[in-house]
């Protein structure tokens, strides 16, 4: 998973990206490598984030907490190393876990007597840690997040979408009802929506999961399933309603008003670095990433264009710009001299900057700079004067257009099928979300599965209808969303 | 490594902190489990860090960042497992922490082809990254540090002072010339000190660590170094010189400007959650912890007292209260009616909030509330139109007399001392900081740490006086600091 020197930097050569519609897979990769986000390690399936990849998590971690933080959620932060015993305790929950655990055996030179578990999740120990601490009706709800790296020992990784280890954020609740645990669940899906929609400029359908792709000790989990641009679904982030599954497993009880002793009702929820794959894989076009303005790192980058006499006026005329805008967005100039103009622009839009301000001697001269947009590749002359406020809305329009682009996108991509020969029809030619009927059976799901590829993405909160008969045994059945998933 | 359940809560004793003076090491450990700061876990020597304790964390992190970023700094996130070759490629550094590793061997059922080490450090990964990533003179400096856990294989531990996992920052930074890496190594433990003092509210002794001491693989370690209530010293953060060790070892090179090939300059430099424990020390007493209010999760607590037929004008006026101060301090009031105001009291001053609000229907009537001080007991009723600035006054003033306070214990418990004897005469009744002549030898050093179990903390980067003859061998030397070490 080494890769060779990168000797095109070395000798200034521009090195040309693949077009995306060409090989998606190839383009995938190389735009990480070239833009800096990540990079391979020798460590099988592990990545190293590099800060341009890092800087999207942070503002995606610090928008998210902010929310969390509203809803009265406080971060913690639990071991890194699970007893195997511990993971054992909820049967369903180690089953679906183990076959993907790294085990450490040795503590220095000591073998230890219990293998523990890098946390591939962390409901055990928690679980554990809140028998502890849970006591009385007055210690509840429990609200508790946190945020850490986690690993599942994967055979196929790909950067972002699926590595050995992730960055995440796993919150973990603890409630008196069963309704509340409901409503918990359900409102992180709605925070998780918003924040994915409006953030992240990619639409995502909710709903829950069925029975044979819930998570592993859960009641109920609830997805959010977005449609990538190669037609294929990706789960964007879960919110799991855990019943009493644990409560029971790790003896979590309370004693209520009446004075009896109750078990909690629990629910946990999580998105993670795949999200970055997600933005990717959505926005992005021949020239490289596209990233949306409220999370990117570089909202603005201003590119002066020079010649020698001219340098020191745009020089000076840059940094006048730059000091004005820099209260306001996440902007930088790029002020090099042994990069032509040219090069930089290629570089920016490669990298995903959404706007582009460039700034020569003759706008000097009329007041005036050149704005460029990297979604629409729209150019428009701007008055200084104008400048703040044409920014900021400019801004907001790519970050709508973004949504409404991949909107259009799924919506022309999904794809309402009656009979089992349509459905693999579609799915062999161009993929997309597929509403069909089923009739709630695994045997129905399993068979489907295996004749097609596609699994039961999300079985919608608010069908738009009811009814549509199961595509595979004919029965009554309730209309879902399949496809082939990531 | 379990404890029982906490009887105490569940049948509504107020349970009594051990006194400080009496049994530190019992205070320490009472302190952080009543004040909910973190809990043991049934994991050797791993500990969970609650929500409040977290919350130290997260304001501690967040202030640092920020000077990290203004300096140039970017944040990444480098793989959690390294492969046990590439911890050995710098012999030193293998050697000083191969002991303390956690090892992973097995992936789901497989057994590894190479064993991988549990980060107790990232030099060995971050390294080989940068041997693929610096290239030129152009890519220097560069300039990253990783927020991450780390895992160091300990035998004995105590909360926050010594955990095998823990949370910290690694700057890690690569330059083209010898003198900007010092530069570099310098001005972190700079940021460190001024963060320290300023804002933990922690005087530290900032300078050198002798051959023995240093980091494994460093060419010169900077330390900074406190003075805990009992007398030994903690070290608070260390930023490490690393010249070309690593450089050598990973073939980190760049082309400069003359097109010649040179080896970059490195350095390293990280605090830890061990910060919380070193507040905890420093400015705890008998009634419990007393955080700066720079770093306290809650700055002002308000406590409402009422009888049943003032309930509803004390707590409308709490929360209008509540309301006016929310948006300039990190403000909550207690509004529960099933816990006593003395309870609340004891409870608050038990968890360190810097500054208490007590209001009651007479106060209502006289537009006033009473203010009482953490750190000093000091009751002040101040007008309500007053509040605000009087509030942040007396922040300030706490913030600053925390500081005078552990400053004076350390002048008082700072010894200058001559011969041996006295050396171990004061280590065996006060212990403290001890000043002493050192020749620079290593057999010295040994030889002092044989005999009196005190090291060489610190050498002083402006020492106030030159000269002083060694200790042990008479020889002309430099006075440096010993004491016996956390």
């Amino acid at each position: 998973m080494t890769m060779s020197k990168d000797k095109s930097v070395e000798e200034g050569i521009v090195e040309k990206l693949i077009n995306k519609s060409e090989n998606l897979s190839r383009w995938y990769s190389e735009v990480i490598r070239m833009a800096k986000l990540a990079d391979y390690t020798p460590v099988k399936g592990c990545m190293v984030i590099r800060p341009y990849g890092y800087a999207i998590w942070e503002n995606i971690r610090e928008r998210l907490d902010e929310k969390f933080k509203e809803t009265g959620h406080a971060n913690a932060y639990f071991p890194l190393l699970i007893p195997e015993s511990f993971l054992a305790k909820e049967a369903e929950h180690v089953q679906g876990f183990a076959p993907e655990v790294a085990w450490v055996t040795h503590g220095g030179k000591e073998k230890l007597e219990e293998r523990l578990a890098i946390r591939p999740t962390s409901e055990s120990i928690i679980c554990h840690m809140y028998s502890k601490w849970i006591r009385s009706h007055r210690d509840l709800p429990v609200l508790i997040n946190q945020w850490c790296n986690v690993l599942r020992w994967e055979m196929v990784t790909r950067p972002f979408l699926r590595t050995t280890e992730f960055l995440w954020q796993e919150g973990h609740t603890a409630h008196a009802t069963k309704e509340e645990a409901e409503e918990e669940a359900l409102q992180m899906l709605r925070i998780y929506c918003d924040f994915i929609q409006d953030e992240l400029a990619i639409p995502v359908i909710i709903g829950g999961k069925s029975e044979r792709e819930k998570f592993a000790g859960a009641l109920r989990t609830y997805t959010l399933e977005a449609l990538m641009c190669d037609g294929r679904a990706l789960q964007a982030g879960t919110s799991h309603n855990l019943g009493q599954n644990f409560a029971k497993a790790f003896d979590i009880t309370f004693q209520d008003e009446r004075g009896e002793r109750r078990y909690v009702w629990q629910t946990s929820w999580g998105i993670s670095t795949r999200l970055i794959g997600a933005v990717i894989l959505t926005h992005g076009d021949d020239a490289g990433l596209i990233i949306p303005p409220n999370i990117a790192p570089i909202q603005v980058i201003i590119i002066p264009i020079w010649q020698t006499k001219t340098r020191t006026l745009v020089r000076e005329r840059t940094e006048h710009l730059l000091k004005l805008l820099k209260k306001k967005f996440r902007i930088e100039a790029d002020l090099r001299e042994e990069y032509t103009p040219g090069w930089k622009f290629n570089e920016y839009e490669m990298r995903g900057v959404p706007l582009r301000i460039e700034i020569g001697p003759k706008d000097i001269e009329k007041e005036q700079v050149i704005l460029v947009r990297r979604d629409t590749r729209e150019e428009k002359p701007i008055k200084e004067s104008e400048l703040k406020v044409e920014v900021e809305q400019i801004l907001q329009n790519i970050q709508t257009n973004l949504f409404k682009k991949a909107k259009k996108f799924r919506e022309e991509n999904t794809h309402e099928v009656r009979g089992l020969d349509e459905f693999e029809e579609i799915l062999r030619t161009k993929r997309g979300f597929l509403i069909a009927g089923w009739c709630g059976k695994t045997e129905c799901e399993n068979h489907i599965r295996e004749k097609t590829v596609a699994t039961i993405r999300c079985i919608p909160l608010a069908p738009e209808r009811r009814g549509g008969n199961c595509i595979n045994c004919g029965e009554r059945g309730e209309l879902v969303y399949f496809a082939q998933a990531y």
